[in-house]
């Protein structure tokens, strides 16, 4: 008598009954008109959610592949970039770039804080050491915290610079005006704000960014963005190689749900549904591990209260009530629980969510609340609007 | 970004993902050893929850269609039959005997009352009359009531006269021991209790009904209770005209759900989620339709609250919120709202009818309660399992 598992993680997100059935088809061939068809469609409607005019790539990937590929498309061996971490996400960036030869400078926040970008462009005015991109995640949902981008992005706008930006979790949920801003390139997955199953990966590129793909001498083949966009400029647009077909099926009708709602409404929606966890996490008289201000839209991270078991509160999240939630990473791990409110969910899944969160914590020991009040705070709350 | 709509009311019920699953395969031919496999476990699994060593007969038809045979096919024109009415669905009975010519005794309670028992063996053991049959309904959707048949039934064992219970919207929820209880005849439908789909009717039918069987003379075909027998105790189970296949693999697998779970839990589970109802229900400050030991642990009917425009109340809790729940017919039109908690709906289903419930009545300007008061009733008392 269990219900289906309700994701309330960092991604994969719920899935949207149209996107599901939408993946209940025999499967088409890539090189044909059908195929094509739906594709362009993907590629238009990808353009509206990046908020550019640039065409954006689809791989056949997760979210790690375009991070790759975006620092293996633009720089050679030796070449200086600046990589901000706030967290996880942050620190993978670093990774990438050494693994591949470049001269990475560092600038870590400590977990839970926000990238202070006035000291960025600080870091990049006083830079001799000939700085060709800097890569920053927008939210990083390690820590549940969003970077202010886009202040540093409109200052590198003019600069011999570009700006890498991972918004795999963010990209649809939280606003990124791509080239209003002046990103130079933002990578997506399909598994968060797009609400279809993980396995595609999307980039775009400005024009800044393809004068860098010119002189980058990194090798690489799958990853070669000058491949997947001469497939996007023929007539009938396909990708080099093989597409994963019923993932783009997917993310056809994802795109076109979320669209249909709107991208204005969907970061309301989001940053509502922030909010309305905040006050269950206040009423639970738990803290939030961000400063409310740079507390993520897309995740809630919260610090474990004293001598309980967060672990356990998430087994039991997990296994009596059939919701997953996301625990700490690294050194975070057994520390804080994160809560997501990502893509396909509303404001029931969070009240349900909330629920078991307060029923688990009391099992697991913890009573330094009055059970019911965090949820009757949100149902107080939505009750604003409709009086 | 809505929601799949889900269904509070008296049936149809939701189904869980794995009967929608069972029903998205190619057909099968019904006179195949295929067919007769699934359709043997059915059989064996329908006695199980109908609490009989008889064979139960399946109908393609709705559980009216099993009503209307198990007059056809036990009396003859003039017979005179007992039905007891507590509402729409004893009333029912009253047409379908009065259409085939049965002399009908009618005992009709007042709307939200249940059926005195004592009362009507009164009747029975005064008869004049020859009254070959009573019929009653054991759950009366219409009202929210549950007639408490066991007595009726054990009075009736040894009498020269047949039990017919419609069980339409209880069997499986609630409890009915049909051979211990000696109830003849009883009748229910696939979209209930057993997580199916509407489109099914089982009537499960005593030795002595079968003496019954013998004498009758109304004319019947299609819902000739001897042609559907027959058909059962051959080698290869099957149905003698085509059944709905697809509908009968759909409820394969939701016996079996039902009965991993457990017929005793199912009832426990029930009655818990009716007395959850009933604590909002006070917390609402409104009141029940009928008196809380005749509550159904399936439905639960509400008086709309004075000045309150009930139907607008489920409208909206329809039309924004994605919830159905039941009005109410014929004379409480206008006058009730009903709340389904049957079949595949749980706790957290409740929580959020309750939340739109509040929400919805708020709207429609219903001021009497607190905002969340309803909800955190129902949380407090399922924190109390956990500590």
């Amino acid at each position: 008598m269990r219900k289906p598992k309700l994701l309330m993680t960092p991604g994969p997100t719920p899935l949207p009954p149209e996107v599901i059935t939408a993946m209940s088809q025999q499967i088409i061939h890539h090189r044909t008109k059908e195929f094509a068809e739906i594709f362009s469609r993907v590629n238009e409607n990808l353009k509206k959610v990046f908020q550019t005019k640039n065409n954006v790539l689809t791989f056949a990937a997760s979210g790690t592949g375009a991070m790759e590929a975006s620092a293996v498309n633009f720089f050679s061996e030796g070449d200086t970039v600046l990589v901000v971490s706030v967290g996880v996400f942050g620190d993978r960036f670093i990774n990438i770039c050494k693994t591949f030869g470049l001269n990475v400078i560092e600038k870590k926040y400590p977990h839970g804080e926000a990238a202070n970008i006035d000291e960025i462009i600080d870091i990049l005015e006083n830079d001799k050491s000939n700085i060709k991109g800097v890569f920053i995640t927008h939210n990083e949902t390690s820590t549940g915290v969003t970077n202010p981008i886009e202040k540093l992005a409109r200052y590198l706008k003019d600069k011999d610079k570009i700006l890498i930006v991972d918004a795999v979790s963010s990209l649809g949920a939280i606003d990124l005006k791509t080239d209003e801003w002046g990103v130079d390139v933002v990578v997506t997955g399909s598994q968060k704000a797009l609400m279809s199953p993980p396995g595609l990966a999307f980039v775009s590129v400005s024009d800044k960014a393809w004068e860098f793909y010119k002189t980058s001498k990194l090798r690489k083949f799958y990853w070669d963005f000058k491949k997947y966009q001469d497939n996007l400029l023929k007539e009938s647009q396909d990708t080099p190689f093989t597409p994963a077909v019923t993932l783009i099926r997917a993310v056809d009708v994802g795109l076109k749900l979320l669209l249909d709602y709107g991208l204005e409404n969907n970061f309301k929606r989001h940053t509502r549904l922030a909010k309305l966890t905040q006050l269950a996490v206040d009423k639970l008289n738990l803290e939030l591990l961000p400063k409310k201000e740079y507390s993520s839209a897309v995740i809630t991270a919260i610090k474990a209260p004293e001598g309980i078991d967060i672990e356990k509160v998430r087994k039991i999240m997990n296994q009596k009530y059939d919701i997953m939630v996301a625990g700490g990473q690294a050194n975070l791990k057994g520390k804080i629980i994160r809560i997501g409110h990502m893509g396909y969910v509303d404001e029931f899944d969070l009240l349900k969510t909330i629920q078991c969160f307060e029923l688990s914590l009391l099992e697991c020991g913890y009573k330094n609340f009055e059970v019911g009040e965090p949820t009757k705070a949100i149902l107080q709350e939505i009750a604003k609007e409709v009086v």
